[in-house]
């Protein structure tokens, strides 16, 4: 079913410039949109194509002009192109409700009303899942974990196995008992193949509101603030503390027992081994070209002894300057 | 069942220097190999092994000679071998055809002849598996993915779940729908537990041929050339584009919204964070000892004030050349 | 069900200095134990807490005294401390014993006495598990795949998957068929969503007592000795052998067809390209400020070009050193 561009507009709180009457069907980007799409423009770097996009409509932030399409205008530019996807496209629809007849909800567990359970996933003893959340197939929800209202759990994800915890001893590593468990707060999303491990003692804690994508590792006991983003393939390690609204980039890893502060920034790949203080970026280092690469990490191995030779033509310079000075008298 | 070693010849292409009426039953590596087994040597770190290995024969390129064991040359030697694994051990075999009673399959969804689906496989609605596809235990097929043939999926992997794509509106990451899909082209091998997200708007695309390790991340609307290799651990933020044949090896991430062109290979263990040329190859750094490593680390932090320090002294050696030369006049 | 004091004491063979009659129920950090709960100390940057914590005991190492709290001392407080644990709160109790009525074991698969399979775990064809393992929801062993006794395996983890390997010929990449598997040997635990390949020939072996987090991939014919750990999203490339009580820390990778000595640590996020000596301890670099990450990257992509720069000025100051001399003369 399309929607009339005014519609639209009003939907998303954007401000019209063109033909409010023209039907739109769905979203597209500006490159692949056809007429009868609108599509959007946040990252610069696509500008050029609105000359030659052949889109309905664009939705834009302030100062975006056409002489050719309707502009949908927003100060939140993201937020309207969110809502339009929503407006046009909707949410998954569920071929079931509630618990799927081969999904395993165990007797002792408690599930809260609209919480859709699809097949193969696995929610232990004693576990309880809040209202209107989704499990896709193939989660496993350990026993005695907690998850809030409207959490999505993707495909394969494990919440509440034990940690990775061993007293070793002579050699042995003897297995730690993770008497504690999980606690997800609402709204927390969970990407596939994510992996949260239970607490000993006491719980790991992700808070309201954070996004998690997929292959993230969190260790036992870690506690994760509300509205943090962490992103693929990241990993805390356990006991670490993670502020509020703190973002992970992709494959950054937190070594146990820190504590990354508040609106923290991890860049993308980077091993963090001390604690972070609020609002600090920290980030490591970019690729190169392999033969610069390679001539650059021969150098770094012997970094000290480059600066022993500075530091050795620094004194000679200094003793010959004093040389030269006397001379000069 | 045994297989004469001059049949086995002709069965992969090899020209024998030997006994051809030898039974061979199987493969093994030239280390374990024993009578009645057939090797093979393309890493020359194993040449050694040639004098001492029990096998019956070696399949090998060419140069390689021996007076003790039957030869299978071959000006490729790699898939000679590849040849006689099948030859000799076969497919895997399947205990059932088809979809397994315990697996899941939409209504909606479209299977193909020859496909098979293992238990605790779940397709979702309007689902699309090509023919002669494989797709193993606990494996996540999510609504509207597209296979073609061949294609094969291990256990664990997720296709098509929501990407990370969040608008963040005064501290609340509001979800954007991920209206379109994924779309596998025809005889890619896809990974346990690895995961390709679903794109908004248009598809995540992965072309034909290319071969997905384990535990690798896609991200959303990511587009994948044909012949690509992705080794594991490895990942791709979203909206980048990788040509054909290009190679990501173990470890390996590309941020989002870049072009990785034909035939590059990226090495492993290496962030990417710009596009990267046809047929160029990218690095980083590798492991040093301990010692060695932590003191490089430190002078690492302090590069530019080494920078500074070297200018000085060039300036100051300068100005006294200048001196000198004034003096010697 | 409480236990006196002086009976865990007795249970977990620490000495007990305090009142022995006092009844304890849980376990829990300094930070959070209330009256009734035993805690622990052996990480220093804890030790503060002592002067706050309402526990009843603690459970250290010697030489920590208390005139409030009842201390418990061990020459070996780990693991006192994992006893403690596993006295007051037990094993995880399972709901049921055996195989899962919705888990999948093949009837060619032999399954050991004592072993529970949860829902939606699968064993295939020929697969031998031992006695007293567990395998939770969502696990995959596939076909001819061994573990020994008590081997534990979380949630979505896949075991004897094909390895990645091809034969790459004009441009396809030609599948080899994986003809080894996979034995685990008794006493291993692995994390949830790890993957450990199949070899081709013979067997990919993990060692007795060895200890496996989340997220782990391990290539085909890789060895690994007894009594290793490899940390959460660690990887180990195709036949790369790795000792005995080898530590691979977080994120830390290795290439292929190494060999990593006995007690060898690796540390978090490195890349290993080369062997590594028994008792050796490889690390990399970590985390900086953004601005001092960036100057250093800047000059870290030129470092041969510094290293040039200090070679010219030592050769000049050489000459000038010369030239002074001689005038000095």
């Amino acid at each position: 079913m399309p929607m009339r561009l005014d519609e639209l507009a009003n939907a998303i709180g954007a401000t019209l410039s063109g033909d409010g009457s023209l039907d739109i069907w769905s979203v597209a980007t500006l490159k692949d949109a056809q007429p009868g799409q609108v599509s959007f423009l946040h990252n610069p770097r696509y500008a050029e194509l609105m000359d030659s996009t052949t889109a309905s409509a664009v939705i834009t932030g302030q100062g975006v002009r056409s002489d050719r399409l309707a502009i949908l205008t927003s100060t939140h530019p993201h937020l309207a192109y969110a809502r339009a996807v929503e407006a046009l496209h909707g949410h998954r629809q569920h071929s079931y409700q509630g618990v799927h007849p081969q999904a395993f909800v165990d007797p002792t567990a408690v599930i809260g009303s609209g919480t859709v359970i699809y097949p193969f996933a696995y929610v232990g003893p004693g576990a309880r899942v809040g209202s209107d959340c989704i499990l896709y197939p193939n989660v496993t929800i350990y026993d005695h974990c907690e998850l809030g209202d409207r959490v999505i759990v993707h495909a394969g994800a494990s919440i509440g196995h034990d940690g990775y915890g061993f007293a070793t001893h002579q050699g042995v590593h003897h297995k730690i008992i993770h008497s504690g468990g999980v606690r997800i707060e609402d709204d927390v999303e969970i990407g596939p193949c994510t992996t949260i491990a239970r607490g000993v003692p006491g719980d790991t804690i992700i808070g309201q509101g954070t996004k998690i994508d997929a292959l993230v590792i969190i260790g036992h006991n870690v506690r994760i603030g509300p509205g943090c983003l962490l992103v693929g393939q990241s990993g805390v390690a356990g006991s670490t503390e993670l502020g509020r609204h703190v973002t992970l980039a992709g494959q950054a890893g937190v070594i146990g027992h820190l504590r990354i502060g508040d609106q923290a920034t991890i860049a993308a790949k980077l091993l963090v081994t001390r604690s972070v203080e609020d609002e600090e970026t920290v980030m490591g280092s970019p690729a190169l070209p392999a033969p610069r690469a390679r001539r650059s990490i021969v150098v770094f191995a012997h970094l000290q002894e480059l600066t022993e030779r500075v530091r050795t033509l620094e004194r000679r310079l200094k003793v010959q300057s004093g040389e030269s000075k006397s001379r000069s008298k």
